[in-house]
């Protein structure tokens, strides 16, 4: 079982097949990763947060919960989390998330970018990437106004989500390349595939 | 300005021009209507729910709030709210959400279905319908533990939701089909377009 090293601000895209095991890991602490999963055999088919959060009758996914497609076909489970913190909501930050949030910093592709680039040789276009699970994102949610908040992740150094493929996919997964996501700095994320 | 008449679990669309605003009525109260928006000169670009949430800062969108694409430009704008309760997470019903949550009863194509056949003559294939803006749709989240459920809407008969275009869109908009949505029965939805 190899482990492998996403460089900070950057991602990756690899294939998972159905029942193998991915294991995304957080070394340092307070760091996100953004992941995407596509079917393998159509890559039209792609996880969808609209369609998890109401089967599932929660936006907040954790050990037990599975992530649905656009076509309703389970894609991912989640079999061990050692945080329960993560987010479902947000799409990737991007060059406009940048000039957006952070008008004073050069302007970065983002983890959008960087996903953008990985998944391009599977064929995904990136008009087609959603909203990716973001993996210890910690994105509080006011239940009475709506008011969203974009807070350090609570993950310390180790901690991990297990993530079982419930069919053959093309993964995308980075180091998040935003500030306000990490606590103001860019680390790397672990992962290995367990077969 | 013409009154047109969505039928009880029926789907619609059209063009919205720049600038002319779409007023989307509940004629008989607690009703719920499911509204997509592309950019007309390209339809891969849409509506995007996790854009619109993190430049809005907020999961409930009501007026003075934006609809985000998903390439980060402003889609529509609200401009006036009789409700202020509206949904923006959840994907239009479908066949397997009817064989997933009314599993008694007959099988409809769905809000997803109407999207998807109104919307295939302007080139939007099925898999490219994201997550709906869903006028009326009351979904209460629960902030602590992210539990969510579709409760009936608090909508009146007459109330409405004024949209102004921000450019020009193609519009998908429904009379939703499914019961737990709209208080377990079945009506119309009204609109106009105001030029």
């Amino acid at each position: 079982m190899t482990l492998h090293e996403i460089a900070p601000r950057t991602g990756i895209a690899f294939g998972l097949d159905a029942g193998q095991i991915l294991r995304v890991i957080d070394p340092r602490g307070v760091q996100v990763s953004d992941l995407l999963a596509f079917a393998a055999e159509d890559v039209r088919e792609v996880i969808s947060a609209g369609r998890t959060f109401d089967y599932e009758e929660t936006i907040r996914l954790t050990t037990g919960n599975v992530i649905w497609s656009n076509r309703s076909n389970p894609m991912l489970e989640i079999i061990e989390d050692t945080v329960g913190c993560h987010d479902f909501l947000l799409t990737p930050c991007s060059e406009a998330t940048f000039r957006h949030f952070y008008p004073t910093e050069a302007v970065h592709r983002g983890c959008f970018g960087n996903l953008a680039e990985a998944l391009a040789p599977y064929g995904v276009e990136p008009d087609a990437i959603p909203v990716a699970f973001n993996i210890f994102m910690n994105v509080p949610v006011d239940g009475k106004t709506g008011r969203i908040e974009v807070l350090p992740p609570v993950s310390k150094a180790g901690d991990f989500v297990r993530l079982q493929a419930k069919r053959d996919l093309i993964i995308g997964l980075t180091a998040c390349s935003a500030g306000a996501s990490n606590g103001g700095s860019f680390k790397p994320i672990h992962f290995c595939i367990e077969s």
